[in-house]
């Protein structure tokens, strides 16, 4: 298919030996001499004024060196420039359970907990809001002091004409849905190694975003940039929960300063819940109206997303709701009201599929419930509402390489759908859903006109490579896919590249791993740094070979005249003369940012613009329902996803299995219950992933767009499968029961009661 | 005098904090968690056969990981490609007592000097030679199977002609001369650590030249050097004792390797004695004609260097001994045969003044000489034998700038020598010296086309500017000379700066601390760096200023227009606007390699070449002997010092001191005094080094002669003060006591020795 050698080949994980023999080191597995243990004091209040603390007792208990309180480290951050209103602990004012108060560092655990019990917190407790749209009512008690109404942010935009669009349809239809709160799970909790020496402030973290960390701790710390090292050791999975600079990152560098020794903080699961971040709970109201012939008119939203006590991602994730929904169906009327709320709970934040995967749910099913009206197939009516490629949605989204339909197509073909679907015995069914993905956003959270990516290659002088990039291997396969760009355009091996990322010492900016942006934007800065290198080592070898730079090819460790191999210098032996030529030093450098023309002047407002390319999935699931006890069994999963081109299918079909099992996580069981605040379920055991053994059969399709910016033509592929799992599961519900679900989790006792008002039933019985 | 901001002031170490406040961490102070302790078993015998070694009860004792033999690590290697005849532990023979035979490490120190006590070595002891002229009539007995007559190296160079040039001569003299062997006795010493990990080796280690290091452990633990970090932590002194890879550094790593966990290897005092590799016990025979007016007509020298059993550095310090008598004063006529010898003892080195010293007290003595036998002013002597700049010598050396004229005259007024000489009371003296030494070498000792120094700067988005350079900081201020440049170039305060030096993950090569090369060749290096950011700084700020670079100035973090001050941006200003411009990455990258007319051809064969630059030296020293017990107190010293210019005049001096002192130890009372090879004094209690409390006043006076080559005119400045000093001093007893002293340490047996068969009298009494 590609005369590639590495691109679009198999390939293991460059990190994988470290993880799978235990000898690679997470941030928790790092030890210092010297090194402290970091607690924190968390609120028991959902709201409340905090009187005054005392924390002299803390001081006496011996083999403690540091207690913080907020007004030690008052500045206030936050990921977004337009959402800087959290600080690491309280100050005045608490704003949800589990808020740091206070913070210590001892020499053991023991010591750091009981100087927690000493510490003297004096709260009045305030009434809070735990439901959005209540909080969306209050008059006089605000969260935060300028959110009037307690809403952080909302949207009202309106593209085309919906009037118009709503009456051209055919039917419409208007329904309502409930996403309950889920949250990332991760295996690895959050960690931070801090110490301060010589001036210098070093911080190792389970991060996505190291870069936005760095500016962080320079802002919040008060120390310049240039003393501050940041450094991502392995990270056990993140999702979206590392991917901004969270309190106790920040609290253990803060110890660490203030103690003058190493200080280490790992999170219990419990705080991991409190760090939370993940997807809010949302009330949406989805209309979409359909031509008798299936096409879609015009699609209407209004959507209330359950922010917590402070902004995080906030303003992109209910942006995101929106304005992404015209870049899968071609839709020429759109019509959005989004909200996001504040309420006393852990702050929401993003979550893989960020912003869109509860929009997808609520659009798919009311699809389904339209396609069910006018008597389509509902695989059939998707493939009438396709976009084109290379073309300009209604709100100014520039969508190039374009995959969908070919994806509806294979999982179709693959499933047989066509000889299921509303064929099937009672009890089974088979559904179909969809979803896209931005790969990267157009504009960056700091506003400057810098590169998103900058990569920056060393070759030694036994011609071995090393890449410097600032990308957070998060598990995702960062580091390989640099590593496989990087040999492949240099014609080596990959076990002759060393990758350095994410060491703000050694490694040029690069935004972080987050928005499915590293592919993309790293990758493509690492091709150009690449490709500077190759043209140097191709001028060394044309004055050696007598030839001229663009008569030479570089492959398989040689370099030749494309004419005539026989005139050939190995990569070797052109690696000192190409040292020489350079003055002593081969390097090379690329960067990346999005053409202005991916920006979206539209969007630019709102801190991040759309993006310069989509990625595109269509699934089908099929599933078995328990008409008695209403449990269900996915048994098959198809999966077809347009990521471009597939540099690691390896990879890539494990970020598609990934993004699986995770809608399957939020489709059929996950939800963080919360009682006035308190987490019920903060636990691996009481907040149910889906493991090995709940996986259905998942049959993977890759589908290669090759889209003319990415990197060999890769764009998206982490985060784009996930949203379209859910409706699929909901919809094969439907199609085996004949119920409707409006709300997620899917559970049994869902659909018993769902079936039990359709047939007119009591319940509970 | 100059309008520099930073340059040529007194400028305080940029890593003196660490060092004054205990916080920074040499090598040993670096603790991993898992670190086992290395221990070296060494020869007890100078010279024998190794039958066979058994470890089996060795690798028995609890807490041993690792046990190594030469056959582990029997990969010959050395610092010159010409000298590669030592491996790090002895295979088949052991050639000087001190030798290492095996190696262990374990989990605490006692259990690994257990294993060292239960390595049992069967020997068949060998004759042994322990003098360098004894070892040269060996006929069957050799050292090394391929040095007939046990000589390592020896070099016959004539140039001009000596049999005209004696013939033209009013006196002629000849004289033999005998210099002790010394050593380095720096305070801290050696130490490595090594850890391997994800396939990776990273060592720490004391060391003046970390590539080397890098270079050697790749060649004989056969890893890829992508795969090895050298990281030189603080050192703690070194003057030649660490500048070529040491056995234990490379036993360090390879104990890392087969152990699988951090080894530490710290030396103690007496292991550092036999690491030896100071200045060889020297035989020198010096003659020398001049005309009736003082002009040196011709030189003849023969010298026998005794190197030990390995040849460390000895090509280039027996060349040395001859090639650069030529640069000092002007002599057309000069002859050397000179013997680089094999003897059963540690391998001598280089060490302070490298290859000059010995030589340097010869010839000044033999000077003195004539200076008295033709009732000459010594001082006004070596005034009518200068140099010219710009000029080449007889034997090709080409020699730019040149303040030794001025040199002179500096210490000859400002110790009122023409008061005091020949005219001070018996017992107290006035005697005069003189030096000089190399900028570097022209040549690197690995024979690539590639630069000696590379530099890199990254300004960070703060403005902060990191400098990234191979450079080897020992205590001389090479990180705080790198940090002036910088900061003068780019208009910023010293703060701005930071420095990652010797890290060869993170910076580029640069030969390292030898040779005296580090201003001359690291500093250019950095001065091309700062002019490539300062050009993209100032480009950035034309297009804001709309303004040409090249009408705008940089200075006290401000870019103005020259002839209009009012249109300005500031540094800071203009950063992130340079960083848009260059793609998001402001870098600059500088090089230096001698210029080809500095390399010579007629040295290159010897690995080394003359150098792009010479500094000078002269000094005179007073003295008091007790003429009752021979005691030698010097009362002052004098020196004027040549260093093109003083960058950091604080640190120049404290170069010029340090010189001093060293020198005032050699001519003193320091010897290494070995018994069948067994060094007799290896502690700092018996060989005696100078403290602060034995200096005598020193007055230094920095001459400037501005290279026309060096960074903003700076030369060499670290070692050529030393050479000077030894002369001054026997010259000055001369002059209180009328007796000569051909021997070093000139000591009180010997002063009153010479008097007695001066007067005629019988010694002992």
């Amino acid at each position: 298919m590609s005369d590639y050698t590495v691109i679009g080949k198999r390939t293991a994980m460059v990190d994988g030996p470290g993880k799978v023999t235990g000898l690679g080191k997470y941030t928790d597995d790092l030890v210092l001499p010297g090194m402290l243990v970091g607690k924190i004091l968390r609120s028991p209040h959902p709201h409340a004024r905090i009187l005054r603390i005392e924390t002299e007792q803390a001081r006496a208990v011996p083999g403690v060196k540091a207690v913080l309180t907020g007004q030690d480290v008052s500045t206030q951050y936050g990921i977004l420039p337009v959402g800087r209103d959290e600080t690491v602990l309280a100050v005045g004012r608490v704003r949800y359970v589990g808020e740091g108060v206070a913070a210590v560092a001892a020499t053991s655990e023991k010591a750091a907990f009981e100087a927690l019990q000493r510490i003297q917190v004096y709260y009045e407790p305030l009434p809070a809001f735990f439901d959005a749209r209540a909080s969306m009512q209050s008059q006089d008690l605000l969260i935060q002091e300028d959110c009037p109404r307690n809403v952080k942010k909302e949207y009202h935009h309106h593209f085309g004409n919906v009037d118009e669009g709503f009456a051209r349809a055919h039917v419409i239809r208007q329904e309502h849905f409930y996403c309950a709160q889920v949250t990332h799970a991760a295996m690895e909790p959050h960690s931070t190694l801090a110490k301060f020496e010589d001036g210098r402030l070093t911080v190792w973290s389970s991060t996505q975003t190291p870069h936005y960390l760095h500016r962080t701790l320079s802002s919040v710390l008060k120390l310049p940039m240039s003393q501050i090292r940041v450094i991502k050791p392995l990270v056990g999975g993140a999702f979206g929960g590392k991917d901004e600079p969270l309190p106790p990152e920040i609290i253990a560098a803060g110890l660490a300063l203030h103690a003058g020794q190493p200080v280490k903080i790992t999170c219990s699961r419990e705080e991991v819940f409190y760090l939370h971040r993940g997807r809010p709970a949302t009330h949406i109201d989805m209309k979409i109206g359909v031509t008798q012939d299936g096409k879609i008119t015009a699609v209407e939203q209004t959507a209330i997303q359950d922010g917590g006590a402070f902004c995080s991602y906030g303003v992109v994730t209910i942006l995101y709701s929106g304005a992404l929904l015209a870049a899968l169906y071609d839709i020429e009327n759109i019509k959005y009201d989004v909200y996001r709320v504040l309420t006393n709970k852990p702050p929401s934040g993003a979550m893989r599929g960020h912003g869109t995967v509860n929009t997808r749910y609520a659009f798919e099913t009311v699809l389904e419930m339209l396609a069910e009206e006018i008597g389509m197939d509902p695989a059939e009516m998707r493939l009438r509402n396709t976009l084109r490629p290379n073309t300009r949605t209604v709100n100014d989204l520039r969508v190039t390489s374009y995959g969908f339909p070919e994806c509806i197509r294979k999982v179709v073909e693959a499933s047989g759908w066509k000889g299921k679907w509303g064929k099937l015995p009672r009890g089974r069914g088979i559904g179909i859903g969809a979803s896209h993905y931005v790969s990267g956003a157009g504009n960056s959270i700091i506003r400057a006109d810098l590169p998103h990516s900058t990569v920056i290659l060393k070759v030694d002088m036994d011609g071995g490579v090393t890449i410097f990039s600032g990308t957070s291997e998060i598990g995702q396969g960062s580091d390989t896919m640099l590593v496989q760009i990087v040999a492949e355009t240099l014609g080596l091996p990959i076990e002759k590249i060393r990758i350095v990322s994410a060491d703000s010492d050694l490694t040029p900016v690069d935004l972080g791993s987050y928005s499915s942006r590293v592919t993309f934007m790293a990758g493509n800065a690492a091709l150009r740094a690449a490709q500077e290198v190759k043209a140097q080592l191709l001028k060394a070898a044309a004055n050696e070979l007598k030839a001229q730079p663009d008569q030479l090819e570089l492959k398989d460790e040689a370099i030749f005249v494309k004419d005539d191999p026989s005139r050939n210098i190995s990569y070797q032996g052109a690696v000192p003369l190409a040292l020489a030529l350079s003055g002593g030093t081969l390097i090379g450098k690329g960067s990346y940012a999005p053409p202005p023309e991916a920006r979206g002047g539209k969007f630019k407002g709102a801190g991040v613009g759309p993006s310069p390319a989509y990625s595109y999935s269509a699934q089908v699931a099929e599933v078995s329902v328990d008409m008695e006890t209403g449990q269900v069994k996915v048994e098959d999963i198809w999966v077809a996803h347009d990521c471009g081109r597939a540099l690691n299918p390896l990879t890539v079909e494990g970020q598609i299995e990934g993004s699986v099992s995770m809608g399957l996580g939020q489709v059929l069981q996950e939800e963080t219950l919360l009682k006035n605040g308190l987490v019920m379920n903060p636990g691996l055991l009481e907040y149910k992933t889906p493991g090995s053994l709940d996986s259905p059969r998942i049959h993977s399709f890759i589908v290669e767009s090759v889209d003319p910016e990415g990197p060999f033509g890769a764009k998206e592929c982490g985060e784009g499968s996930l949203g379209a799992v859910i409706p699929a599961v909901t919809n094969a519900i439907h199609d085996a029961t004949g119920a409707w679900i409006r709300e997620l989790p899917v559970t049994p006792e869902k659909i018993l009661k769902a079936l039990a008002e359709k047939e007119g039933r009591r319940w509970p019985r």
